[in-house]
Order: structure tokens, then C-alpha cells, then sequence
């Protein structure tokens, strides 16, 4: 760990898993980071990594989404009030986290079946974990007097920290952003405080596209120290799965590339090629070259990449100083000197 | 390979060498690819990729810059004609490959003593690899009436690339960065065709930046085809070399963030400190807070930075309802009303 005790850090490289992935999910994928390290005031990097997470996501401009946020610690204030023993947490965790795709009555057989829990404490559980809304209204629910929570101390330091976070994030205009949902469990051990999941509400089912929350023992078991961090990751293939379908829906091309012109030279001129692409890059216009005779094949590869001007150059416009400017769009061909080709590419373009 | 055939592709990736590196290098590190494979006109890939490498130098702004080539079926042709047996190219071409960093004498002691030469062909090679100078000069010279190259095969065939791609270069405008060289070499085995290295001209020793070439047979290795192939690597790490220094030498701190403002908090308000920093962080200002009491400690995390602007809030100033803005550089502080607070940094920084 270099020694180093704290950091805020970002990667956006691939990583590995070993796991049997469902759709649209890989075992080698990218996906972007965001942790901050180290000690700080309370809630303060939680905080941090949250309102990042919202940036990030209304940047991307993918549609609608909300960000489901829990607690750790809650939860298993909440287990031991249902009366489960404290080494049933992360078993019985693992069943609740299952919710957002099961129905509570499939996950109850789980509990009773396959977790040994009895009907009645599986029904306690059923009646927390159904409890999700606007952080606020569910916190002053769960803290009004009466509430079972407030004899717990682990659910007690978690309701404090969300206060903290919920007031935080509300003071950041991003908390109209976050659903407090009891149901959230995360799959991973690691994590010791605030947990949550981003879930595109768009038509394309991808389930959650970024997900993360608090480990303070985590950094600890590499390192002489313990390092507390929280930290989210972003699924690059799964944002990518829904511009690709928000693509489609709008009936546009997916291009792989921004190429805006396609300098077709009828023959095997690559000197001539050579100097006219090198003055389109040169004045920042996205080119690409091919040289062949069937400007049929030039056509095509434009269609097919979605190049949308292609500059023609044969041997009789070589002859006569000009070339073809053609919009694959409309299929019109349009006559240019050959040095007044660049600017009118500029002008069309709107590079300046 | 998934039977793709010809593609362009660049990448910019953490990559691993089984090496004991020299100074300044690493057996992992960050590498800029560019790469096209396929089947295409003579030359054609290879002035692109050629071409590419001189953009990417120049976008960089590190100075001054040559990029040295040759061909190794020149090279080969080169050998021949000085009578060494072909099964010697391989370690001869190592030898040779050596000049850069040695002088004639000891690379010929070592074609001599190690490589099994007689005094005399070592000689003759030394003749040719003095060989440097403007593309179209030595080419010129090497294919003049009685060259001894015009007699070789495979030179021959080299020399009528070189011919190609030094025109498209040329018309292209950026021959004038190339120097044929006949003592490139390479180290590595698998070049077929055009050869070539960037070397920095600057006072910061780092070697050559960039290389690339021609490898027509590598693919076919692990795919049922061949697919010849033509790219260039820049390693990251030498850049960032050059750029440190040219930092430091004109007195720059070197900056590992490119943050404006740091907010500081005089105390543990997370509250104040999202508020307000999420107010810059919507008008586009890259900006950090902090919490703690101690003014100092703001000061020092902000000048250990190089952030430029501090925005205090204590108690006092909450009071009145105003912000401190303070120049890192002249220590002068103003006060603004908190409301007028951003719009006063937009102005200042530029942005609106």
C-alpha cells in the first residue's frame, strides 16, 4: 500500500471476476471507480462518493434513475430486533438482497426452508424490509418514538450517520436522487457502513449500473493499518447497453467511429490520398482514406461505418483540378476546386 | 482472433515486460497503441501509421523530435551484400542495433569477438550504417548507378516501398521529421517491413519514446491466416518524463490535480461545506472542501496543491452571512456575500 493512509482515487480499466455472469454482463469488463480513503470527519467522504455517483449519472444522460441506499449496520440492528442470531446476518442477508428480483413469498421459503428461520421472525423481516421511500420521511419514521430501532445500538449509530448523510446530500440539491430502502443488502462482506445501488428507471433491463458504499476493514487485511474507505463503481458495458438501445430507439446508426469524411481516391493514388487526407487533418476534420477504382466499395464503407460526406477524387477531376463533394444522405454530388475543397469541409462542418 | 481480418484500432492500456529495465522504465507500465492490420495498398497503412505518430508527437508539445526508420529487408539486403551468412542476421542486427548507445569501435569489437565477423565485413558494415540523413537524400543515393543495393533482391524490394512511403510522407508534410537511418535496427524479432523509432531531442534523457513497424507474420502465429500488420507504441511514462521536466525547468509546481478552489469549513460543518461546494461544483468549478478548525491547515493543504483559491467560512462569516475568498498567492483576503460567492469565482476563473 506504499504507506500511503489516505486518498481519493478514480480508475476507469477493466477487471476480472470470477463468476458465472447473467446477460449482458462478462466475466472481464470495465468499470470506473470512484473511493476516497482515510480518516475524515463523519459521513463527510460518504457524502463525497454519493453526490460524485449522482454527477456522474446526470452527466451521462441516460434517462431517469434512482440510487437505493441503506445501512449496514441497520440491517442488523434490524436482524437481531427480528430475533436472528448474529452468525445467521449474512446468510440471511444474502436471501434479502434477492428482492429485487423475487417476490417476498419465494424469499420467505428461502429463509424458512433453506435458513432455518421460522414463519414468524421471516414475516418480522418481511414487514422491514418492505419499508422504502424518501430518505427523510422513512428516517423520522424509523427514529419517531415508539420505533423498535431506537433500542438497538448498531441501528442507532446508523440512523445517526444517515441523518448526517441524508442532510448532507439534501443541502446538495441531490437527495430527491435517493430511495431509503430497507430491502438493500449488497452481496459483498466487506461492506461495514452505508451501502447502495444505482437502477436505471429507463426500458432497457439491466438491473443496477453502478453500486457501492462503506469497508473500512477491507484495506486493513493488505495493510499494517486499518484504512477506513467507501467507494463506488460504475458498469461501463451496462451504460453502453442502454445508449446503444436509447440509439435504436431513435432509430439512429450505432457508429463506431466520428469519422465525418471519407476521401475516396478511384485508383491506387496514394500520394494523392496522402496530400489531400493530410489537409483535412490538418484543419482538425475527421478523415479517413481508401483507394480503390469501384467507387461502389467507397459508398458501401461509408454507408456501413456512417461516414457522411465522402470527397471523390478520379482521374478526370485530378484532370480538371476539382473534386466531388457527395452527402451520402441525399446521394448528391456537388463539384469543388480542389483547393477550396478543406474550407468548404470546414464551413459545412462548423470547424473553425 | 474472432476471425476479424483487417481493423484500425488504438488503445491505451497498462501492458507487462519480462525485463530488467533501465532507469525511468518499468516492467509494467502504460502504452499507447496503434495499430492497422489487414490487407490494403502498398504502403498504405504504413504511411498512416507513420503519419499518426508524427501527429500525436506534435499534439504533445514536448519539444523538438525525429523519428528514425529503415526496413529490414534492407537491413537483410544490407548483410548480404557484406557477405554474412543469413543465419547471422538476427544477432548481427542485435549488434547493430546497439549504435545509438555505443560507438562503431566497441559495436565492431563485439561483431568481431562475439559474433564470430572477420575485421574486414565489419568494416564494410560500418560503411553502410553511417549511413543517416534526409529520406529522399539517402535514398536517392542508395539507388543511384552503380549502388550495390540495386543488385540485392530484397533491398531492392525495400527501397521501391521507402520510394512510396517517403512520398506520401512528404506529401502528407511531415518528412521533414523523418531521418532514414541505416543503423536502425530494432531489437525485436518479429519486423518484416518498415522499421522506425521516435527519439526526443530535448535535454531529458529518456531514448526513443516511440516505435513501430512492419509484422506481416505475427498474427498468422496465433490465427488460422496471416494478416499482415503494421503499428507504433508510445510509452506514457517517457512522456510524463519530458513534461516533469520541462516543468520543473521552467518552475512550475507540478500539479496531481487541476482543482481551483478548496472550501474551508472551520469546523465540522459537513452541512455548510456541502451546501456550498455543491453550488461550485454545479457551476462547473473544480473545487475540494475541508473541515477542521485550524485555518492553517486549510492553508497548507491548498498551497501542498497548488489549489489557488480558498473560500473560508468560520463562524463569524456565517454569521454575517458573507465568505472569505482568499488568494493562495498574495495572501489577500476579501470578503463576499455568500450569495454572490460563485458568480464572483466564475468570473474570476473564467467560466460561465
Amino acid at each position: 500500500m506504499n504507506n500511503i493512509s489516505a486518498l481519493k482515487r478514480y480508475q476507469i480499466a477493466k477487471v476480472y471476476r470470477r463468476d458465472n455472469p447473467s446477460k449482458g454482463r462478462y466475466r472481464e469488463f470495465y468499470q470506473c471507480d470512484f473511493d476516497i480513503a482515510g480518516q475524515y470527519e463523519l459521513m463527510e467522504p460518504d457524502f463525497e462518493v454519493v453526490r460524485v455517483l449522482t454527477e456522474l449519472l446526470n452527466e451521462l444522460s441516460i434517462g431517469d434513475y434512482e440510487i437505493k441506499l441503506n445501512h449496514r449496520k441497520l440491517l442488523d440492528g434490524m436482524l437481531e430486533i427480528c430475533g436472528i442470531p448474529s452468525e445467521k446476518f449474512r446468510t440471511v442477508c444474502s436471501s434479502i438482497d434477492k428482492l429485487d428480483k423475487q417476490t417476498f413469498e419465494h424469499v420467505k421459503k428461502e429463509l424458512i426452508e433453506d435458513k432455518g428461520l421460522t414463519s414468524e421472525i421471516a414475516e418480522r423481516i418481511g414487514a422491514f424490509v418492505k419499508k422504502r421511500g424518501p430518505p427523510l420521511e422513512i428516517l423520522s419514521e424509523l427514529t419517531s418514538e415508539g420505533s423498535q430501532f431506537l433500542g438497538n445500538n448498531e441501528a442507532v449509530v446508523a440512523l445517526d450517520e444517515l441523518k448526517i448523510l441524508f442532510t448532507a446530500l439534501d443541502k446538495s440539491k441531490c437527495l430527491n436522487r435517493v430511495v431509503f430502502d430497507l430491502s438493500l443488502a449488497r452481496g459483498l462482506d466487506y461492506y461495514t457502513g452505508v451501502i447502495f445501488e444505482a437502477v436505471f428507471k429507463g426500458t432497457t433491463q439491466v438491473g443496477s449500473i453502478a453500486a457501492g458504499g462503506r469497508y473500512d476493514n477491507l484495506v486493513g487485511m493488505f495493510s499494517a493499518k486499518a484504512v477506513p474507505a467507501v467507494g463506488v463503481s460504475l458498469g461501463i458495458e451496462r451504460v453502453f447497453t442502454i445508449m446503444e438501445q436509447l440509439e435504436k430507439d431513435r432509430n439512429q446508426v450505432i457508429r463506431a467511429t466520428e469519422t465525418q469524411v471519407l476521401v475516396a481516391i478511384l485508383g491506387k493514388g496514394l500520394t494523392l490520398a496522402a496530400e489531400l487526407v493530410s489537409e483535412l487533418w490538418d484543419a482538425k476534420i475527421s478523415a479517413e482514406f481508401g483507394l480503390t477504382k469501384r467507387i461502389m466499395n467507397h459508398i458501401t464503407r461509408a454507408k456501413q461505418t456512417g461516414i457522411p460526406w465522402m470527397v471523390i477524387e478520379g482521374e478526370s477531376e485530378l484532370q480538371d483540378g476539382v473534386v466531388k463533394l457527395k452527402s451520402i444522405e441525399t446521394s448528391k454530388e456537388e463539384v469543388f476546386r480542389r483547393d477550396k475543397i478543406v474550407e468548404e469541409l470546414q464551413r459545412r462542418l462548423g470547424i473553425n
